[in-house]
């Protein structure tokens, strides 16, 4: 830390540097690099952009963001990049955003609350103009944004936190409509992979499961609950394999525990779908590239994308916070016994 | 753009306030934030905490690096956030940096020279204490950086930039091992799988499948170029299949290419490995749990990782570059034959 305080400001080329050598007032220079206040005829704002390249101008960041109050840059916590699902969600705001001129600070909590916390406290330090936050939690810390003032748009969930603009899917339909296919290809007996780290209320995908046994008279099925991994699907592949009255089906809650399941039951010899039939959610290119292709409840990942930006920064963004709830998509392949 | 522009200066808690509530002037309340340049008293700087903590005071970020000349910021430019390989990398690189109280940056340059060149750009702009370039290039574009004066460190390749130090592993030695890997299984016919995207100079694991391949006195095997993506694997797949001289391995350069040949065949019941041994390139998660799972050349990343850090913002950042060559180890599973 003190290393990089005690370092000097770098030196390099100002605006007034441009302006000579465009010919121009440094106060043109500057309506031309902000876009405004004023209007520069095009053959001026030509001239300064000639003179910004040929010389490499760059405009201090720091001081524009303390002068207009924004820095045009957006902030995006996700809780874990081992997810292909979160990728996949950043990949899409990321280009939703930078269509309109914002840079996304992205960072990765990890699975950690307590890196959760840190990151929003940073994004709350560097005054962005916006963050979407996917959590960890259920019920994500957001006093440092409410005391920063930070526009916040809550990805990837459905409650409803007061004051701020939410962007999800409904996990509840979803995991319903899977494993309500896996009883119209005749299972009964249809188990469930859960995540581990489920404090309190209880997951919408867990909900859905319920609701689609319940429905079709079903009872219960084993849930395997195991760690938001791959590795941690692998070991409740190993224990649903290991299970005295074996399920012949599994709803698994992510395509990434579902990856977990498919090595513990191809190492086994376990026939996917002969001998255990499964249903995935997410809808993540790992499904489609795994073996057998999972189906999978596809999450409506590029509709959230615009939607969450829209709220942030675009036509949505109004004075009442948007509680936006998108519909997902079963994929079929082959992994539930469709052809 | 102008909506932001228009955008007043958000009021918030000041260090006055702070200072008032501690009961201290408001120059001790700076010393405790930015550590330094006096000390403090234990006892004084908890008190100045407390107040910084009940008042919800968050250092203006954009004031401080103005003043510090510093914003303990670093961004981080990855080619393709697709590629599980640039994800683990990214991941290693802020667990490194984090627990030395920087944040990350990160963007995503999704496989384009212009995404990358905007993002260097903006980071510049930015004032980044220094810039972690994984390029999609073989010779990115460095005047940006050059005339920022960033410190930047070169991630994954051994190109020797002037001035610039550089982390990499030996793509050609490792390729060298894995196809000699193949070549001790009794093969005789191996192909290649290459990204499409490779201009100019050779590839280091071309180079290292023919170092191979001519050490063991056989011909060249089919070499199968398609984009960098599981797509193009899958695509390359389908080709070798339908080779008229089917090869019995494959060297894949990538194990997102790998991922796709493997669907390929499974798709086409050809055998892995008995009617078509594979190694890859990464050692990624995905050659883990991809079915059956891929013996691999794996990339020294957390390694390169610690290697890149020191070398921006660490011990070994001198004045002299480095350049950091960090061997891979190729990883045994069943893709190749070995039981």
């Amino acid at each position: 830390m003190t290393d990089s305080v005690a370092r000097p400001l770098r030196t390099a080329v100002t605006r007034k540097d441009v302006a000579r050598y465009a010919g121009v007032s440094a106060a043109v220079v500057s309506y031309v690099v902000n876009g405004g206040p004023k209007n520069v005829s095009p053959a001026t704002e030509a001239r300064v952009q000639e003179a910004v390249r040929v010389l490499g101008y760059r405009p201090n960041a720091a001081a524009r963001a303390l002068k207009l109050g924004s820095s045009h840059l957006l902030g995006l916590v996700v809780p874990d990049t081992r997810n292909p699902f979160f990728i996949e969600l950043a990949q899409a705001v990321e280009e939703e955003v930078s269509a309109m001129g914002y840079a996304v600070l992205m960072t990765n909590s990890s699975g950690s609350p307590a890196r959760e916390r840190t990151h929003i406290r940073n994004l709350a330090g560097r005054q962005v103009d916006g963050v979407f936050l996917a959590s960890n939690l259920f019920e994500p810390d957001l006093a440092e944004l409410q005391a920063a003032n930070i526009p916040t748009v809550l990805l990837a969930t459905t409650m409803k936190a007061e004051g701020f603009s939410t962007v999800g899917t409904d996990l509840r339909a979803g995991a319903k409509a899977a494993v309500e296919h896996l009883i119209g290809h005749g299972h009964t007996s249809i188990a469930l992979a859960m995540g581990d780290n489920v404090v309190g209320a209880m997951d919408g995908r867990e909900l859905g499961w319920l609701d689609a046994l319940s429905h079709a008279g079903l009872g219960e099925g084993p849930i395997v609950r195991s760690p938001f991994t791959r590795a941690g699907g692998y070991a409740a592949g190993q224990r649903l394999i290991a299970a005295a009255q074996r399920p012949t089906a599994v709803f698994a809650s992510s395509d990434m525990q579902a990856i977990g399941i498919l090595r513990a039951l191809n190492e086994a010899g376990v026939a996917v779908p002969d001998e255990m039939a499964m249903v995935s959610f997410d809808g993540s290119i790992d499904a489609e590239y795994c073996w057998p292709p999972l189906s999978s409840v596809k999450q409506p990942v590029r509709a959230m994308a615009q939607a969450a930006v829209s709220a942030l920064v675009g036509e949505l963004r109004t004075a009442e916070p948007q509680h936006l709830v998108i519909p997902s998509e079963l994929v079929l392949r082959s992994s539930c016994g469709c052809p």
